[in-house]
């Protein structure tokens, strides 16, 4: 088990370990919200801390809308649950979205708990007090900096994660390899659920979150690090519907921003992200054109208000923000084109 | 023209006075949220503030609903306005508890600049912070303490306020003046819209909020005394399907919480009271028994998650929050039933 400590804007505790639930000493009136997709996990967890108000819901998207947190509100204020409440949210990283802006707001703010139950979450939701909901105009334009009493990363809880959610969750750590450049992150090879060495592998990814977000709680700048890879990861989801996981978008973009870094005179960062595609083996990508991109950056170009900055790796560990020319940007994609035939990687291209 | 400062948590200016529209200096990416009854006041700021993005709602508890809200955030989102957008929220208090938490989560957190156009927004919702919405379940049961950038209480905008509303608003300030034992607050008689007097009654007002939110700004002991009559007040809404106007709830609540601290050995503010009631002139009460009452009452300890404390004046500026016995209670709700009946504000009892 291994215990680390957030220190700012609050402090609380990110527990990591095998059979956290009998840590936890609830305290107070309490009420326990679920993915569906770990209900023996979280039903035992709710009997051990004795939590009669329960909800499941189906994790995924669909627990990040309006519908879901109105549907959660009205549960706690049935249950009339008071002001010292504390909220146990249980789920991967969509739920402990959701749960986080319903602790945030249902009588303006009550404590939460969470348990991340997937690696996505663990690394990357769980920790650092964003938490929200998407609108029909697009993903996480709602939400709170709400800070969580502690997180319990209970591996037990991956048990039945499936492997291509469980390595996808993965690419964000390999992605706080980059960013911090500790060398260890960015062997994923040897690491399986249950494994040994996944405790201590996950403990030094979330440990790279927490010193990003410690230094910038509510994203004005230094956070903005953690984004490597996801501008162009976000316009292939959204250039794809979506068919495109989160997963595989990032692992495409931190290749892609890899080839940037190296053309602006940075390290050759291209070989070691090559190595993260060939262990994930993401769904070939789709043909697309850069002009059929453009309107996606763009959009997120708008959404940011100001000139589109780029997170660039220029070397394990430095890592900047900035403008980057349009000739680099496209001369960057073909190559990641070419790359991507090459590995067998773009749809097609496989016999 | 009064410019008076909340200084925690956050620092933020109030000012109240006439035209003051024009002492605005917009600046960045800006939209505007407005009480459709109030079109032509903020209609007119928009102009002189150059804001080209506009929605007016309906006013009153329509406005806090989830379905508002959902609908201020898809505005914003189809808008694509940035996280550095000021929204300007201009109305009576349901309009600006509703933008308020519109501002506390699109973005994970805008400002907002708050122009309140009744009374009761003036003295009480427009500062302090609290923002929200109610639920099918209940009122008030979600939002966030998120403090504006300004208020700009600007008294041109009341000249469309029907009178009785007026009236109703300044309940509250009287309430503020038990509170804090300032004689001024209690004398409501001279006042009229665009009367000699008015701005600096409401700046008055105004000063006895911030101070109690200063010392308390999320509500954890000295701000419940801003509860002072809002125990029976709600009772009484509840009783009475909210056919009984929030100002005139609290101006009973205010009567019946003064029977019981002349019970208690505090000073006869009864007679003060009556005053207000005799100038505010409310709709008569239907006949409710204390039996009838209990529910109601019970159902705010069980939000309360605690015994009912009650909010006790015992003299102009001593205001104790405690349990009071359930015998007092009883006897004072007859004394309190027996003074509206002579009175001629009990239902019937008029010729």
């Amino acid at each position: 088990m291994i215990r680390l400590v957030v220190g700012n804007p609050r402090a609380y505790p990110v527990v990591i370990g095998q059979g956290l639930n009998r840590l936890v000493q609830p305290n107070g009136p309490r009420a326990i919200l679920y993915d569906q997709a770990v209900q023996g996990f979280a039903e035992g967890l709710a009997d051990i801390l004795d939590i009669s108000s329960r909800l499941a819901l189906e994790g995924g998207e669909r627990a990040k809308t309006l519908e879901a947190y109105a549907r959660c509100l009205s549960w706690l204020a049935e249950e009339a649950l008071p002001r010292d409440t504390t909220l146990y949210v249980v789920g991967g990283g969509t739920l402990t979205d959701l749960g986080g802006f319903v602790a945030a707001s249902y009588l303006r703010g009550i404590e939460y708990i969470s348990f991340p139950t997937t690696t996505l979450a663990i690394v990357d939701a769980a920790v650092g007090g964003k938490t929200g909901l998407n609108l029909p105009e697009g993903k996480n334009l709602v939400g709170a900096f709400h800070f969580p009493q502690a997180v319990y990363a209970d591996l037990e809880a991956l048990h039945t994660l499936p492997l291509p959610l469980f390595k996808e969750g993965l690419v964000e750590a390999f992605k706080h390899g980059l960013i911090s450049g500790d060398p260890t992150l960015l062997s994923l090879e040897p690491l399986r659920p249950g494994g040994a060495g996944l405790e201590e592998y996950l403990a030094r990814a979330v440990s790279v979150k927490i010193r990003v977000v410690e230094a910038d709680p509510t994203e004005k700048g230094e956070r903005k690090k953690l984004n490597l890879g996801h501008t162009l990861a976000h316009a292939l989801e959204a250039a794809t519907s979506h068919q495109l996981s989160h997963g595989a978008a990032v692992a495409y973009g931190l290749l892609y921003i890899s080839l940037v870094g190296r053309a602006l005179g940075g390290q050759d960062l291209v070989p070691i992200v090559q190595r993260l595609l060939a262990w994930l083996e993401p769904p070939p990508l789709p043909e697309l054109s850069w002009e059929r991109l453009l309107p996606y950056l763009a959009r997120d170009k708008k959404k940011l208000g100001a000139s589109l900055s780029w997170v660039v790796p220029m070397s394990l560990g430095d890592i900047r923000i900035e403008p980057v020319d349009d000739k680099t940007l496209k001369q960057a994609y073909g190559e990641f084109q070419e790359l991507i035939n090459q590995s067998g990687q773009a749809a097609g291209s496989r016999p």
